[in-house]
């Protein structure tokens, strides 16, 4: 049962900011991920399909990876809202993030077939700048730790070099 | 013009370990990626699909630790030949590696449409740990960098914790 309750980030994430494979609400292909806070934790789920393996039995890496990929600059966002005391469905402009570095540690094989869990807390913010460090959690075992810096987008990100 | 040729490592991945939905070539769903030599370089290479997007004109930052993933587990697979002064297609026993920590730096957009090249060069070989460092290239331009410490598999690997 999940505990997190409230809205997710990226249903405020603005419509050109909002095709994201990963987690773009506006991606018909993608994953539709979203994330949520409960408490100081934010949390993402998103179960696998059987094709999302790494060798049998087990989730692929790189699904992993976009997991936490999403579930990061969501945190981010999140965390930008609470930094200026404001709730993310308040109508006010909507924050929206990047990945600068992303560090994934596959400390064991995570099992494929149940919901995957992650679950990720804010350790700083620094103007633009965010760092999220997170942890993918299945059947109550840690099987990747993760940690982010997080950048949020500039107007013209995507546009231009 | 790929400068790079020869035998893909994954090719030769033992057949139950051959169904990663990145690199894996039984896998129908997958990407199916393939990894060559290129002199002292690996090469893989793979063209996004349009819903492979972050932003508007962005790849999609998952689909790029993906890609960067299997890339890395690859190249440590044929460094483990090289090491053995063997040829990956001589009919010996397969090298087969999975990912310990990867790190992606993101240092700036992947512009959605062109080729993408991930090239890898081998850090360091010791006993089943391999480190690798590689970078995305499109264009000419470098925009994402990664470091990976990789493991062979051991032979239960998946099957319990």
């Amino acid at each position: 049962m999940p505990a997190e309750s409230g809205p997710a980030v990226q249903d405020f994430y603005p419509e050109h900011l909002a095709l994201c494979y990963g987690c773009g609400r506006l991606n018909e292909r993608g994953y539709q991920l979203k994330t949520r806070w409960d408490g100081d934790e934010t949390v993402t789920r998103f179960t696998p399909e059987p094709y999302h393996t790494a060798v049998p039995g087990v989730v692929y890496g790189g699904l992993l990876a976009s997991l936490v990929d999403c579930h990061s600059t969501a945190t981010a966002a999140a965390a930008l809202y609470r930094v200026e005391g404001r709730e993310m469905d308040d109508g006010g402009p909507a924050h929206r993030c990047v990945t600068g570095t992303l560090t994934v540690r596959y400390v064991r094989p995570t099992p494929l077939g149940p919901e995957l869990e992650v679950r990720g807390r804010v350790v700083s913010v620094e103007g633009r700048r965010v760092t999220v460090a997170s942890r993918l959690v299945v059947a109550s075992d840690v099987t990747v730790e993760v940690d982010a810096v997080v950048f949020e987008v500039l107007e013209n990100f995507g546009a231009t070099r």
